[in-house]
């Protein structure tokens, strides 16, 4: 029986009505890209083995290896789905000495996916890693391990398995949680009057997040009304950036830049109906200090 | 007991056998993108709520913002899905005034999304709009609702619940539907010897969606033939450009330009093996003047 | 009955546990694009007829009009995925003479297209064409077929019904398979001390799949080991580009190309975190020749 069949289920989604999930959930994370098969290919090896498994693409255009970003989206999106396996491949280490792994969280899910850092932001937001372990027993990989497609090959055979019930003690042996290798990541530091941080993410429609939330800023600034202008140094930039802080995009005009707190509790650049980044030439991983005007 | 079982279906392609369907069905689509985690986070949504529930995603990858673009993919592909409820959210407007709604139509449908007009061309294509409602009602969203993702926090949780059999009057107070939201839409002009049109759509193949069906041009050239020589008067350009009404792509030779019925009996222009976009330099919204040559 | 229901599975996929299939599995391949209705259309066709089916995409990213391409990556997906009916549409020829066909293969599965060679790699793969059949039927096909949609209106319906249990000798008539319009494709030649072989796929990662297995290359050049430098000669190309024979991208510096076996058991040019493509100027279709440096 699956480890996932008839639990409780607490996403905020499910919202007051608690209710029992009914089939394994398996989803997916990858670089692969929507033109190549690998997508469908590790979805194929999940229904080979889990027939039954409920399997959700969260995304696999994540820039190719983009750990980062990978990261990212996971922790935006995994509170969102139901608690299941979740694979997630963002690999460019594939085949050398980096560890495949499974992570167990608080809330119940499983991680898979390589020891690079991709998988322990979501970890971290489903309430902190339980145990974990390498993936290395061969009852739970395919026949063959090639060197350069463990998404088809010890991933998601990995999931498929644990989302059958299969428990993560069986996939291979302990690691210690604390030495899984993490990712560099910016903080947000409040200063006096002053919240310096960076960005982290620039998403389709070129919007920015930052690290930080809206109680940061607050930390720095003092408390927020809609309206107040701030003032934006962007790293490698000499004239500041004028922005307003605003609820929603439609508050400012069209093509004006604000900050606001995005639905994940996120501070945030956007411009409304068009984008930021082409409209202040943002960069990944540039460094923004916020400032009232 | 979902309102969507054991419902007789008459889409087009169910064909002769009328059959019963066996699970509540929900559609999504958006503006959101393919490598952003938004419509995975939607599907979560709807399954969280509604584990049994289809989920089919119709497109994400939509130009951001383009509403007009999106009423006309739902008004392609809604009469060829089961019947269910469907979540549209290209919603430029999120978090301000406008409403959300959630509206019925004969055919048994449910259509949810922001009022903005990018749910009525296909409730007119469904049978036309039994009745519409607001979204208001917090038992039917997630517990918190943000300025910024409506399709998380309110259309994926109505659409759930509603696919699950909850009725649309229970999401709140009732809209007259000839209040809501209208696009500005072209219409097809049939003058003497010349349908008058414009470009409502550009593919991914640059063919081109017009206004108008055939029997617009039959009104306003005559009785057509495959292999009639025609002339397109594009607006702003100056010279004609000379096309052939055809059958199909393979009737000219490749490269060359077509008008022809798309498979949802809309005239449409098109290069044999190439893009008509590109070789004819078209754009969305484009005046399009059809005479005989 | 499904002809898929309780029929072993023997892809690499299920490793050593066989097991039940325990509903109708369809799969869809085209050059239809992400931003288009079309292949949500397709699976809605698919849903109208066999509400039980589950129904995968493998791609609906292909380039637009590249038969090979989607040959090739039928060729690497159909052996992971479950044994079901295979839609695949790549069809510049749609509404004219070609035929529509159903390809029985040995493994048990049944392939859904035009014939313009897109199935047949895909067939050989699966143990090769055990029938081949029209689909010529009014009864499992749309009630109206387009001349610009026969993913949706023949080849969909077609694959639907046969995925519920309709043989497909009530497709219509059998068509002998060595008649089947098979593609150009380039075959690797083993001469002395070289290997002379073509560019056949560029993937979305940059890297590059060559006809030709690792057998070929020992053949051509003898025992390797990971390390040996080799020569390549580019169709085009004055200048030979030394690769390393390697067995996986992290083992070259980040940007060095490598000559590896892929996944699949194919030749594979790459860059480690990078792209073969942008940086040895790649084509689709180039001629390679591969010797000791």
């Amino acid at each position: 029986m699956s480890r996932f069949y008839r639990r409780p289920i607490t996403t905020p989604a499910a919202g007051r009505a608690v209710r029992n999930e009914v089939r394994p959930f398996v989803s997916l994370l990858s670089d692969f890209g929507a033109r190549d098969p690998s997508a469908a290919i590790m979805r194929g090896v999940v229904l080979a083995i889990a027939p039954d498994a409920l399997v959700v693409d969260v995304s696999h255009e994540v820039d190719k290896f983009a750990v980062k970003d990978g990261a990212l989206l996971l922790w935006c999106a995994l509170p969102y789905l139901p608690v299941g396996a979740h694979v997630a491949v963002i690999d460019p280490g594939v085949g050398t000495e980096r560890y495949g792994i499974a992570v167990e969280v608080a809330r119940g899910d499983v991680l898979v996916g390589p020891d690079n850092g991709l998988l322990l932001r979501a970890a971290d937001r489903l309430g902190g890693i339980l145990r974990a372990h390498l993936l290395e027993n061969g009852q739970y990989r395919l026949p063959v391990v090639t060197s350069s497609f463990h998404g088809r090959d010890l991933f998601a055979p990995a999931a498929a398995h644990i989302a059958l019930g299969v428990p993560i003690e069986a996939m291979g042996r302990p690691l210690d949680p604390t030495r899984l290798v993490r990712l560099a990541w910016p903080e947000a530091e409040i200063l006096d009057g002053e919240l310096v941080t960076a960005i982290v993410y620039l998403d389709t429609f070129g919007n920015v997040k930052l690290e930080g939330s809206v109680q940061h800023l607050i930390d720095a600034l003092g408390p927020m009304e809609y309206g107040d202008p701030l003032e934006l140094r962007l790293g490698g930039r000499e004239r500041p950036v004028p922005v307003v802080w605003a609820e929603t995009f439609g508050r400012v005009e069209p093509g004006q830049p604000l900050l606001y707190e995005d639905s994940y509790g996120r501070l945030c650049l956007a411009a409304n109906q068009g984008s930021a980044v082409a409209r202040l030439r943002l960069q990944d991983g540039q460094s923004v200090s916020i400032q009232r005007a």
